[in-house]
């Protein structure tokens, strides 16, 4: 890893990826339990492809300042960032939110299992994120005091001044003209804090100082809008295929969007500066930060 | 409060119904909040009456084992539990779910606000109950291998093996014919697990030994079923007005209740005899319990 040259991103997010998921199975005794329904309902969404990036930001981070310890130490945060995102995914498709059939390629959960128990599933990995973060049997390198600054952190980033937030102002702008600050503002809170909390979870969890544990947060911020930027793209220019779920759908529904409000060309534009900037918060660190480094220009060319 | 005889458990309800809602509003900060219409419905749900039992639970446990330190070592986790016990009201109301109208006498959250923001507040008071267990501005006298297991017993209350998984069986019971033992079960989850929690986070709270926590657990589950046959019979026999909702509506939806399965009667007596098992559950405490031993009598004779 240490060759930059060398190193391939491919290779990292396949393997990290894998190791998030088997990390997941480890933690979540889903098998056999009572009442079966919500636990199938649930691994269902947990399970349900999903490219991983907040836990593998989480862990890159922890890299990129030497973390060490066992992975008992970083995994259940990076699992816990993982199981938040795919509350928030299954909660966002409900016929009382964006009313998404599809989603991964395939169905959504209250689709499958019902709108009631699709609500049940969110409340359960929610609530499941939490318990993960607490567990006795876990994290046992871990300061008590970290352990319980990182479930503040990301407690934070999930609510009101974070994910739930920006998922209130995506509902409210739908059909509205907004202005740039405010879509920016959206998602900063929708998508971009708890990316910012997955860096700075992990950089925390690595021991790493103020100064570190700010770049990173700042890495996170930037490459958060990004991502969101390149949804959008995608959203209209993306290959249904690759995408696993419809295309088109954000200009039906009058959702306000950078492409929609900049135009394709400046919001390519817009998400290479930040995509810059971002790279640009990593300037003191050395090449176990490569990873994260690509990872920030991946998600900028993705087409997926 | 060391006379019993003078102990009046009215007053007793009123004035900690009083210092947990003073420590809502003062722990939470809902005021100028921007996405406002989240902040407004959260604290809308949050405030409309309710007894606040469980937080008075979890305060009433502290006090049986002479929980001393500060007001702000006992009162967020006394309100996180509230917060969760309101998130489950939000949600159980949905639509999908029980489709109720009228809660506490007024309008459920998704009829004043909409479906998508009730399912964001039911969210939000579920993520910031964590938020504010995990705050490092409070809770400065309690060991932090304390705090963190304070969480992991909530959140473990609150998920699939409790509070969701009975949600779960409650919703697939509906119209079905099941035993006493399937019942017992699905209140135990839905209604005993969060109230067995609230008196042993108080106990542990408290710095209780292990025998003494573990005793107040079984006092908890023991009211906590009591808790719910009560429910059932005042949805058979209740008064509309004092109740604040709709009665009878158990047997329009076809629900399992206690009344149905065992007649008004022999619902009555498991009631009274569960209560019996719970105060005797507190025998080896002294004065300091009366509060408790008042509170299981006033479970099972409540008329709202």
């Amino acid at each position: 890893m240490s060759d930059s040259n060398s190193f391939s991103l491919e290779s990292y997010l396949r393997e990290k990826k894998i190791i998030v998921e088997q990390a997941l199975t480890r933690y979540l005794d889903y098998e056999d339990r009572h009442p079966a329904i919500i636990f199938e309902a649930t691994r269902y969404s947990l399970f349900a492809g999903g490219k991983r990036i907040r836990p593998i930001l989480c862990i890159a981070a922890w890299e990129a300042l030497g973390g060490g310890g066992g992975d008992d130490d970083i995994l259940p945060a990076a699992c816990a960032l993982e199981m938040i995102h795919s509350y928030s995914l299954v909660h966002d498709d409900l016929p009382a939110m964006d009313n998404d059939d599809l989603r991964r390629g395939v169905p959504t959960s209250h689709r499958v299992f019902g709108e009631d128990i699709a609500i049940l599933v969110g409340d359960a990995l929610l609530t499941g994120a939490f318990e993960l973060l607490s567990r006795p049997d876990l994290m046992a390198g871990i300061a008590l005091a970290t352990r319980l600054k990182v479930i503040n952190i990301i407690s934070i980033a999930a609510g009101m001044n974070g994910l739930i937030g920006g998922q209130v102002l995506d509902l409210k702008s739908a059909g509205q003209k907004i202005a740039l600050a405010t879509l920016e503002q959206m998602h900063n809170l929708k998508t971009g804090a708890l990316i910012a909390a997955s860096l700075k979870v992990g950089a925390l969890l690595a021991g790493g100082d103020t100064a570190s544990i700010d770049a990173l947060t700042r890495f996170g911020q930037r490459i958060g809008l990004t991502f969101q930027i390149s949804d959008d793209l995608l959203n209209v220019e993306g290959d249904r295929a690759l995408m696993g779920k419809n295309t088109g759908s954000d200009v039906q529904r009058g959702k306000a969007t950078f492409p929609g409000l900049l135009g394709c060309d400046e919001s390519r534009k817009l998400a290479s500066r930040l995509t810059e900037e971002a790279v640009a918060c990593l300037a003191g660190f050395d090449s176990k930060a490569d990873p994260l480094r690509k990872l920030a220009r991946f998600i900028v060319e993705r087409k997926f």
